[in-house]
């Protein structure tokens, strides 16, 4: 049971959009069973088009293409499906029909003749309606394979997938039963990890495969197994991640996609009826943003503030200027009391500080580019710690967000 | 002159990550005159891998491979390579001085035998030096295609293709010159705008293309060409750029790729010596979280607060508790006093304050969820208006923040 994914559009290939559609539709097919074989993305182009179709179909029992559905003279997949199925193109009373109604409601104006062209499907498709845009999905077949097209909007795309492309695979086809768990770990290196793990690595079962998956700081550690019983299967592989967490108790943060660890705090703040505020000096709100991105937000977060200056540590948050003078802005005094003072303020149970130096110049301090001071203030006490996390801006403000909510986390959990 | 990029990894596949390297290395292999045919993600498998360099080989001059070369036992690329090639591993010296470099200089450990094997590459290879991993980079050739092995880690990826791979390819081919001018525009959707600009796309000569973008609320316009003589062609391409932009002048709000909104933010601000500051309630920190990401934030902005909880914004932000009671939390009343108090707190020139309903419930107002007001002070005024973003957390809060980057610089090119 093997799906191939096709995105078409030269804005991809000439690195103008990242297509983040692939890994939306893998993971979610991954999920109902189905492995993705491989990724393809091509240009707008009729033959390329004809081509990758006719290599997917020697491949893959189902094959997704994504883009090229657009209203305008650049978008031609749906020509070019015709053309692969020897078919034309008709216009379909629905599909017509559910432009009319996303003119009407939304746009409060008549389609254009370019929107009632988007209603025309090759005639022995299966319309798949779109009720978020005006280019429908379509579902065809060859040879036992199945087409599907989608609009290349994320949105769009992601609503027919769940609502209308899942349920005809689910139906049309038997599938095995997927499943993987990955354990977080982190302040160890890759090669470090594989060198304790390598005797029970070894000693795997032939049908559960360990893939390494290194990220800034951390490496996740993946157990993947296929196969007809779903609970035989679940049983396997959580048995061996069992054993692997004990080897790696020391460096195990917990697991991956059960709920990431923004959700893990909510969801311990939100039971204990807590609260948390924040004061990022060096990560300029990239924390808060992480945390404002998970709804239900408003139950925990009184709020947040980023006094980026450094005299405004002093009239908005209410920093002892002479602590700053005494220790630099970059300090862990300072990034304590930033912590203390976002709770005052705030009048929060804990609170998290970050003070430090993103780059690519010093600022206003003596320290080195990437010294990143983080504490958290909890109920009980004010922690902070002093991290080197390398000399580029991004990369120093993405570890030193992912730090901060690791760091919140093991802190809650302590309480 | 074509390349065509292979990623290879199961957590691609499994949709685990988002393939963001392919976008980078297209991007820039775009930028010195050579097309991207074709992207392939694929499987960390060996028959797998030996077929895409087959297939890539028939059709391009260059591939660029990344992933699959980490110490641990799920990463087969380099002998995958040499099976391809029909060659054998030996050991780099150089490759490892280099691993022992890092290891005493960063990790300040002895490396492990993973890592030593790390410095064993193919013996017809040339190496390409990465002095930010252990993985090395390689490049081979078979008959007429040059195949390059790069680490899929983002960070050492891109510092090997900038230092090593480049100056190769510049070196061994005569390319041609590509040149995109991408227009940005906002407020008409993708038919309407094709609609207005009709006559003038079907007479665009043969050798420029024009592709539509849309993405939320904007539809992007880029204008592509190829050819040997540079300044014919972007005097080709700039003048029928300028045509379209004098057609479409009520929607154009500037060129991509030249700066992004939030440089061109930076730079008129820093210019001016005028100074920043937020106040974000349902964009929650994404707006500040753009504005720090780009170096030299620090000249001109002094701080941003998330007053997240209502009555934080009376005890933060100083707003007014009946101006609150009487128009609700939600409304531009409130809007327009957080945007003024900001600029008091902060001592700014220029704020921005968001207040709205992101979902998926309603909060603390009563308007339907996507309703934002977005309130911009500057020295002169303060003004705000109403959207409505849809009922997507995650959409509403993007399109926010996009419209407050939008409305802030207009507001700036006023004054």
């Amino acid at each position: 049971m093997l799906a191939e994914i096709i995105t078409i559009g030269d804005e991809i290939l000439i690195g103008q959009i990242v297509d983040t559609n692939s890994a939306y539709i893998s993971k979610e097919l991954n999920r109902i069973g189905v492995q993705v074989y491989q990724i393809t993305s091509i240009q707008d182009d009729r033959q390329h088009i004809l081509r990758a179709l006719e290599d997917a179909k020697k491949r893959a029992d189902i094959v997704i293409v994504t883009g090229g559905l657009g209203p305008t003279k650049d978008d031609i997949t749906k020509e070019t499906f015709c053309e692969y199925f020897n078919d034309t193109l008709v216009e379909s009373p629905e599909v017509l029909q559910n432009i009319q109604n996303i003119f009407s409601k939304y746009i409060k104006k008549k389609p254009l003749p370019a929107n009632i062209r988007q209603a025309m499907v090759p005639s022995t498709a299966q319309v798949l309606q779109n009720p978020n845009g005006t280019a429908p999905g379509i579902w065809m077949e060859k040879d036992n394979t199945v087409f599907v097209s989608l609009p290349g909007v994320p949105y769009e795309m992601k609503h027919l997938l769940t609502d209308e492309v899942f349920p005809r695979i689910i139906k049309k086809y038997n599938r095995p039963y997927i499943y993987h768990k990955t354990l977080l770990t982190y302040g160890l290196g890759e090669s470090a990890v594989a060198e304790r793990i390598e005797e029970w690595e070894d000693n795997l079962p032939k049908n559960i495969k360990l893939a390494y998956l290194p990220s800034l700081g951390r490496v996740r550690l993946r157990l993947s197994s296929t196969g007809k019983d779903k609970d035989e299967l679940e049983e396997a592989v959580n048995s061996k991640m069992n054993e692997l967490r004990q080897l790696l108790d020391d460096i195990a943060v917990g697991f991956e996609d059960e709920t990431n660890i923004v959700e893990r705090i909510a969801s311990l703040l939100t039971q204990r009826k807590q609260t948390l505020s924040l004061a990022e000096s060096c990560t300029g709100g990239s924390i808060v943003k992480e945390i404002t991105a998970i709804p239900g937000a408003s139950a925990y977060l009184k709020g947040s503030v980023v006094p980026y200056e450094t005299h405004k540590k002093v009239s908005v948050l209410g920093i002892d200027k002479t602590l700053i003078e005494q220790h630099t802005v970059v300090s862990a005094p300072v990034a304590q009391a930033m912590a203390k003072q976002a709770n005052k303020l705030f009048e929060t149970d804990y609170a998290v500080a970050t003070t430090g130096i993103a780059g690519p110049t010093k600022g206003d301090g003596d320290d080195e580019v990437g010294t990143v001071f983080i504490a958290i203030a909890s109920p009980m006490r004010v922690e902070c710690q002093k991290f080197s996390f390398g000399n580029h801006r991004e990369r120093v403000i993405l570890k030193a967000t992912n730090k901060a909510l690791e760091l919140l986390l093991k802190e809650i959990l302590k309480n």
